[in-house]
C-alpha cells in the first residue's frame, strides 16, 4: 500500500503519527511518503499545494490527513487552496462521515439511545464550488453572491453511493436532508434523483427532512437514523451536530472519496489543528485511527478495517474516564489490539 | 391596538386562540381582523396571498400567525408564496428567536447548565430570495442553482439591531455565526459589518464561529451564548438546534420585525402545523403564547410583555409532567397569572 501522508499543522503530526502506528500493525508492505503541506509551509513559502505535489498525489493508493489550521491564517486561505482544492482536485464527491455512539463514550444527551449513522455528504458541489463575488465592496452598496451549484451528474452519483451503502447495511434506510421548501431548484434535484435512483433500490425505505427539522431530530432522536444523504453544506453542518452526539469531534472520522476510483481518498479526522493543545502529547489520536480504518475499507481491506474498528471499541469500552489522554498511549494500545 | 389573525391550518386555529386569550387579558383594547390564509384556502380556492389583503394586513400594529401547512400541499408553494412572501413584501429583516431553558422543563442534554440566548436571524436575504434556476431539467444534464444574496444595506442593519439588544442585556455579548472560510464573499460582508458596527458598541464583547463549530457547541456549551446574530439559511439550522437544547419547537417562539417601524411585526410559534394532532386539543399553546410576548415587547409594550414571560415562566416550573397538555387548560392557566 502506497500511501501520502500530510500531517500537517498543531496535532495534525501527533495523531497522525498514532494512525500510522496502528496502520503500519496491520499493513505489513506500508510504504508512506510525507507531504508538507499546511498553515506552516505556507507562512514559510508562500506554497499551498503545489501542482506537481497534486500530481504525486494522484500516484498513492490513499492520502492520510492529520489537520490544517492556524489562526494566524485569514479565513479561506488554506481551505480554499489546500483542502477544498484536494477534494475538488480529487473529484472527492463523497464524504464519508460516520457517527456512532460506542460503549463506553459519554454523549452529551441524558438518553442518547443507541446511535449509528452513516453520512454521505456530497463532496464537489453545492455552495463550495467558489462560484460568488462580491460588486462595491466596502462601500454601503455592495453585493456579495453565492451560488450553489448542482449538477445531475454530481447529484447523481452520491445519491448512489448512499444507496449502495444503505443497502448493505441491516436497517436499509435512507433519509434525505435538504431544504426542498425553500431552496427549490436544488431542492427538487436532489428529491427527484432520490426517487429516480431508490427504484433501483427498492429494499431501502426512503425518508426526507428539511435540514433544520433534521439538527432538531439529531438531538432528540438520533437512533433513527441509517443512512444520510445530503448536499455539501448541510452535510458540513449536520455531521458536526451528529458527532456532537455521539461525543464529540475527538471520535469522529472522515473519508473523502472518489467512489469511481480513479483518483485516491483522503481521511482525516474531523478535528482542526487545535493549536491550544498541540506539541503537549494530549491530542485524541482515536478519530485519525477511525479513519485508518474508514481508508483500509475502502481499499477494500475490509478485514484490517473490522481489526482497527474492534481495537477502537475495545479501547473506548475500557478507557478509564478520569485518566487524562495521552496521545501515544492511545496509539499503542489500539496498535497492540489491532494488529494482535 | 389593532391586531391581524392568521390562524393557518392544522393546530394553527387552536394554539392561536389561546394566545389570543392570553393577550386580551393584558391589552384591553385589542381589535382583532382574522384573515383565512394557508393550505386549507390553497386548496379551495387557489390563493396563497391575495395583494388586497397584504395591503390590510400592512394596516395592522401587529400579525399574530398560527401554523402554515399540510403534507398535501407541493414543498415550496405555501413557503413561497405565503410565509416567505410576508416576511419579504413586510420586509421582516429580523428574525428573532429567543432560546431559554426555564425551570421545569427537560432539555434532552445531560447538564444543560443556564442557557439564555436570542438569536437575530436575518430574514429578507442570503438563500432565501428564492434567486435560483434549472437548466435542462430532467435531463442527465440538468443544472440547479441557487444564489445566495447579500448586502451592505441588509446586512448592516440586522447586525445593528443585534448589538443595540446585545447592549441591553446583562452579558453584553454577541456571536457571529457564518462559514467565513468557505463562503468567502458574503463571509467578508457579514465579518467586515460586524467589525464596523461593533465599533459604535465598545462595551459588547463579539465572537465569531464557523457555523458547523457553533452547532456543535449549542450542544456541548450552550450556556456560553448570549446574542447570535447570523444569515438566513444558517439561522433556520441553528435556532432549531437551540430551540432542541432548550426542551423542544413547542416553547420556541418567533418574531419577523421590520427593526424600521415601517411594516407591522409578525409573531408565529416556530413549531409547524402537526396535522396528526390537530383538532385534538393537545397541543400546546406556549410557544404561541411566548410570541405573543414578543409582540408585546417589539410594540413597546415592556410590562405587558413581562406579566406574559413571567405567567409562561411559572406554569412551566410548576406544570406536572406527568399529566399531558390540554391546549385550553394551558391557555386559560397562562391567561389567569398574566392577566391577574
Ligand atoms: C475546513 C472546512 C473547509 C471544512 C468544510 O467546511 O468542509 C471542515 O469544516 C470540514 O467539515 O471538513
Ligand atoms: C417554513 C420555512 C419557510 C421556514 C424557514 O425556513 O424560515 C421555517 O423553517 C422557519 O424557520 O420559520
Amino acid at each position: 500500500m502506497r500511501l501520502a501522508v500530510i500531517a500537517g499543522d498543531g496535532i495534525g503530526p501527533e495523531v497522525v503519527a498514532e494512525g500510522l502506528k496502528v496502520l503500519g500493525g496491520v499493513v505489513p508492505d506500508l510504504e508512506t511518503t510525507e507531504y508538507d503541506l499546511g498553515a506552516t509551509r505556507w507562512q514559510r513559502t508562500g506554497e499551498l499545494l503545489p501542482d506537481s505535489v497534486l500530481d504525486e498525489l494522484r500516484g498513492h493508493d490513499a492520502i492520510l490527513l492529520g489537520a490544517i489550521g492556524d489562526p494566524g491564517v485569514p479565513p479561506g486561505i488554506l481551505e480554499r487552496g489546500l483542502l477544498l482544492r484536494l477534494r475538488f482536485e480529487l473529484d472527492h464527491h463523497v464524504n464519508l462521515r460516520p457517527a456512532k455512539l460506542y460503549d463506553g463514550v459519554r454523549s452529551p444527551l441524558a438518553e442518547p439511545g443507541p446511535i449509528d449513522m452513516l453520512c454521505v455528504r456530497e463532496g464537489t458541489e453545492g455552495p463550495y464550488v467558489g462560484n460568488g463575488g462580491v460588486l462595491r465592496r466596502d462601500t454601503p452598496h455592495e453585493v456579495a453572491t453565492e451560488v450553489s451549484l448542482n449538477t445531475a451528474f454530481g447529484v447523481e452519483r452520491v445519491v448512489r453511493y448512499a444507496f449502495e451503502r444503505a443497502t448493505a447495511r441491516p436497517r436499509r434506510h435512507l433519509t434525505l436532508i435538504h431544504k426542498t421548501n425553500v431552496l427549490t431548484h436544488a431542492g427538487s434535484l436532489w428529491s427527484r434523483t432520490v426517487e429516480e435512483v431508490g427504484a433501483e433500490f427498492p429494499e431501502v425505505t426512503v425518508a426526507y427532512q428539511h435540514v433544520d427539522a433534521a439538527s432538531m431530530f439529531f438531538i432528540t432522536d438520533p437512533g433513527r437514523y441509517d443512512v444520510i444523504v445530503t448536499d455539501n453544506l448541510f452535510g458540513d453542518i449536520v455531521t458536526d451536530v451528529a458527532a456532537a452526539v455521539t461525543g464529540g469531534i475527538g471520535l469522529a472520522a472522515s473519508g473523502n472519496l472518489d467512489a469511481s476510483g480513479t483518483n485516491p481518498g483522503m481521511f482525516e479526522p474531523v478535528h482542526g489543528s487545535a493549536p491550544d493543545i498541540a506539541g503537549q502529547g494530549v491530542a485524541d489520536p482515536t478519530a485519525t485511527v477511525l479513519s485508518v480504518a474508514l481508508l483500509l475499507e475502502h481499499l477494500g481491506r475490509g478485514d484490517q478495517a473490522r481489526k482497527v474498528n474492534a481495537a477502537v471499541a475495545f479501547d473506548l469500552s475500557t478507557r478509564d474516564a478520569q485518566r487524562p489522554v495521552r496521545t501515544a498511549e492511545v496509539g499503542d494500545r489500539l496498535a497492540a489490539l489491532a494488529g494482535g
